[in-house]
């Protein structure tokens, strides 16, 4: 039990570097199994499909976002800063997250839904409270903030025509984004 | 002549659909010559390969957004508001590009660095002019503003988890992104 665990996890692991670079349509199966030294049938008889795999392999790194990013209608600066560095730090995800949109159906994981409505809530709340403030309603906030945070990610195509070397500047980066999204709350 | 003329536009049409709903490695340039009525063989006369043929159709939709979203540096939230209604009307080339992104090495069509040196030149003036505030660099500035007028589309995966019924009321999303633009460039 504890070898099917063991290699259960390198499918994972390799599955991740080849959804993240060739995307669903892209990735081969053969290439998975290969790359983990598992056979083709197991890796079936784990993840039943191609897709349930990629679907496998997104939620798992989704979870760990609402672990590593805590969400903080408080200080949306500060969620914001966090969310790009995160971003940063895992092109991967972003790559797969990117790939998603453009290869799947709009259906969204209920756990994800599930997550976002609290998030809303929670914005709602502060904005209500006075300790956020309330000019912008909490759904378009929230996109408008995430969006930016991810603009020099693999889902923003047009960063690197806009600013190639935009990344030598991490610091400088974070502190505009931390301005650009004070703007955006304040009164 | 006026007859391959007429066979290059159509495969250039069949060619948009088809990139636009498989990507570059998912695209067939069977089903393209199937769509256009034209023959394999002449696909690859007029354009070399399914390389060339991605960059001829993203090329020439790049160029009407030049044309159809002028560059308006002394009024950014109302390019901001004409980016995004291009962008809800072209879902199409919000795909390309999303694809683009994904699957092309980072090289930029010359046409598009030469443009957008002359918008990043033409913002810093109007800053300096004083009529577009200039808290916020031009580059991070105009890469921000192009985030969010293009966060409803498919090159942002993320928005439909957060707000699926987000483009069920366009003036709204139109008068978010102005006020949200007016705010960053706000003093």
């Amino acid at each position: 039990m504890k070898d099917a665990e063991a290699t259960r996890e390198r499918i994972l692991e390799a599955a991740m570097a080849e959804f993240a670079a060739y995307g669903i349509a892209g990735a081969r199966v053969d290439r998975i199994a290969r790359a983990s030294a598992a056979n083709k049938n197991s890796i079936y008889r784990y993840f039943d499909s191609k897709e349930q795999l990629f679907t496998a392999v997104l939620q798992r790194h989704l979870e760990r976002v609402y672990t590593e990013v805590p969400f903080t209608p408080e200080d949306l600066p500060g969620f914001a800063v966090r969310f790009f560095d995160f971003a940063m730090s895992h092109p991967d995800l972003m790559r797969l997250m990117a790939w998603s949109g453009l290869e799947r159906s709009a259906a969204t994981p209920p756990a994800l839904t599930e997550s976002m409505h609290g998030k809303l809530a929670a914005l709602a709340a502060a904005q209500m409270r006075g300790t956020s403030e309330r000019a912008l309603p909490p759904a378009f906030l929230f996109t408008v903030i995430t969006a930016i945070a991810s603009a020099w990610s693999a889902v923003n195509p047009v960063w690197m025509s806009i600013d190639p070397e935009a990344l030598t500047d991490l610091p400088a980066l974070r502190a505009g984004l931390a301005s650009a999204v004070e703007r955006l709350c304040a009164d």
